[in-house]
């Protein structure tokens, strides 16, 4: 290990996103809206922000004020609070379904080469206060980043780290059931799972925890990474959880986890079960994936007549050994910058701003669930799909001897190409 | 029909977008990319650009000059001209397969109460150059906008407009092979077509016409629009050709006609028959879907690692006789601004920066077909799919007795919301 990275370790284990040169950033910009805000005249923002923020139809997306208690919180322990609410059209027959999200990003707390126990305590205390903001202002859904109670170290592809692993039941989940309980909110906490009943198998599993504190149930990771430094599969497999949706007091909710974001039909597949708002807790990093970052969440959010709340953590992990990364550079003791950028997106492609690309962050937004139905009614995705074809196109699409429905021009052999 | 209506249709058909304000812009600029270019300091388009058109990964995106004849007819015709280059590594085992795609938008030629057969004949006219123009450019594969025959006047629901339609080896389709066979290029024409064999039956319908001039085959419209002023279903029904891809000289391609864009799974079949392109031809207003157009297409190319081609056309027709919307509004002689701004998506989540949303233009754009599995070996989505979950998903959801996947919270009926 080199001497500059022990130096950052005890640093926080969490470098500045200047000393990470890896991301691929130029410039100590806080977020994309934050940038074109500071720099664009309001007509030209205005316009930006319809395009890019699809917020036009007379349906302007408002900022909502937090209580006072909450910003003192933010204030004393340094996290950013941002809140949105979007707009949905009155009906006739159905009151408004409103219910208010709550998001969080964060950083770890303690260098990765901390003790194990001390790591996670020490994320505990800091995602408290974030947690008690969230529910003084009145949160009825609350949702962590991926693997929250640890560093994000499966770039190592040291087993040791599967020590932080837990059961449904465990630690991280009562801390959480109290807080739940406390602020009667719905607490989405995705964890590692250690699945003792099933000899000790290893999940990426998001725990749903009710608003009086009990466990309504889990979700397992659908699709798992082989990408960069994403060796995930080295320490967990497929989920096999299908795709439930939770009916909560507060609505219908599912978690797409992390990289199943990629794949559309794990989006589809909750929406077909009902889902109303989908979950994809995250940790990535700029260099892989920043430009697909807004689109992939708020194209799910099109598709299938939902709200998407993306979360992301944020900050740059140092691990205490060196490791390479399959691109034939030298070893290197972090695999780049998690930048955060949580946001929401609605079925009617608006979308909120995002949290900071820098700083830990707790995003609340208003949204009525009455807007799903009343996309579906105007764009009639679900009766124009056409699933019957799908199914069939997938069941052949299985077979070994599948063969693709190619039209060749007969005048190929004239090829001048 | 009220008296401004008239001396806009006197007026070419087309109204200038400042006469528009049912677009909802505010502001007279061409493009997004070029607004933030014309206000941004450079560095902070740099980064904008990055996370907007994911230009970074040391892969810039690199301009192309045009021949000096090809300039000279966009000046003389008046249609914009650009050109820009996406990346690929280089391989070991293969060499580059550098395609040259032309996309083109337009305007409609003449007044909407012109006599049919002039206004095809003038769209003919009007296209002509353009189409000189791309194959001056070496353009390998070129793709007009849908229905670009025709005024899109399914917004009246008046059934003479059907008389637009035509064989696929019409008149239309005559003309392209002239050029197709001058210029040794494929051209992809979307066209309202009557199917003669079938008791004249109406199709919305992409021709693929080959190098040597021949027609390869066609590809009908999977998914019709039933929404806003786009009462599409009123004029033809969901195709009947599955998800075809054409094995070109220059590719293997296909076509997603203009609301199949909304449907994840119809760019899944494309990609799971093996497209390397996929275009988008299109259709489409800004009030109604501006947001959503850069996200989709993109997207699309993300999840199913291939390029997409995405057009629109451009202006606003007026059409002699007076409609209403559905929306309570009284009746009205347009329905909105086409806001062209077409581009291109690679599988890597970068994207061409768009044409006009208010100009005539063409699009040259070159790539290497290799990225397709360069980025299918980096991020793994067809491996890590699990096509068989979603082909029992689909099983079941196509019963009339499906029950989705619900977890209730058991403490329910103590919901305090």
């Amino acid at each position: 290990m080199e001497k500059t990275q022990d130096v950052e370790i005890q640093n926080g284990g969490v470098q500045e996103e200047s000393k990470a040169s890896r991301d691929g950033s130029i410039c100590g910009y806080d977020s994309l809206q934050h940038l074109l805000k500071e720099n664009l005249k309001p007509q030209h923002y205005q316009e930006v922000s319809r395009l890019l923020l699809g917020l036009n139809c007379g349906k302007p997306l408002n900022r909502v004020a937090f209580p006072e208690s909450a910003t003192a919180l933010s204030v004393e322990h340094g996290f950013d609070l941002q809140a949105f609410r979007f707009q949905a059209d009155k009906e006739l027959l159905r009151e408004p379904r409103v219910v208010r999200v709550g998001l969080i990003q964060n950083s770890i707390a303690l260098p990765t080469n901390a003790l194990f126990s001390d790591q996670k305590r020490a994320i505990f205390e800091k995602l408290k206060p974030i947690i008690d903001a969230a529910g003084i202002s009145g949160v009825n859904i609350l949702c962590l980043q991926e693997a929250w109670m640890m560093p994000f170290a499966f770039c190592t592809r040291e087993k040791r780290w599967c020590e932080f692993a837990e059961p449904v039941d465990g630690e991280s989940t009562q801390f959480l059931q109290s807080l739940a309980l406390k602020y009667n909110m719905v607490i989405i906490s995705p964890i590692l799972e250690r699945d003792i009943n099933h000899g000790e198998v290893i999940w990426n599993t998001a725990v749903v925890i009710g608003n009086h504190g009990n466990i309504i149930g889990k979700h397992r990771k659908n699709h798992i990474p082989r990408v960069g430094d994403f060796n995930e599969s080295t320490y967990y497999m497929e989920g096999n959880t299908g795709h439930p949706v939770f009916e909560t007091a507060y609505g219908k909710i599912a978690i797409n986890i992390c990289y199943g974001r990629h794949h559309p039909l794990n989006w589809l597949a909750f929406g077909l079960n009902g889902a109303e708002i989908v979950f994809n807790p995250s940790a990535t990093v700029g260099e892989l994936s920043e430009p697909m970052w807004p689109i992939e969440a708020r194209n799910a959010a099109i598709a299938n007549s939902y709200f998407v709340a993306s979360i992301n953590r944020v900050g740059t992990e140092t691990f205490p050994n060196a490791f390479t990364s399959g691109d034939g550079k030298p070893a290197h003791a972090d695999f780049g910058h998690f930048y955060g950028s949580s946001h929401i997106s609605a079925p009617d492609a608006s979308c909120t701003p995002s949290l900071s690309r820098k700083r830990d962050g707790l995003l609340v937004t208003d949204m009525d669930l009455n807007l799903c139905r009343q996309v579906k009614d105007k764009w009639g995705f679900r009766m124009t799909a056409r699933y019957e074809l799908y199914a069939e196109t997938l069941n052949n699409y299985l077979k070994p001897d599948f063969e693709p429905q190619v039209i060749t021009d007969p005048l190929l052999h004239k090829r001048s190409f």
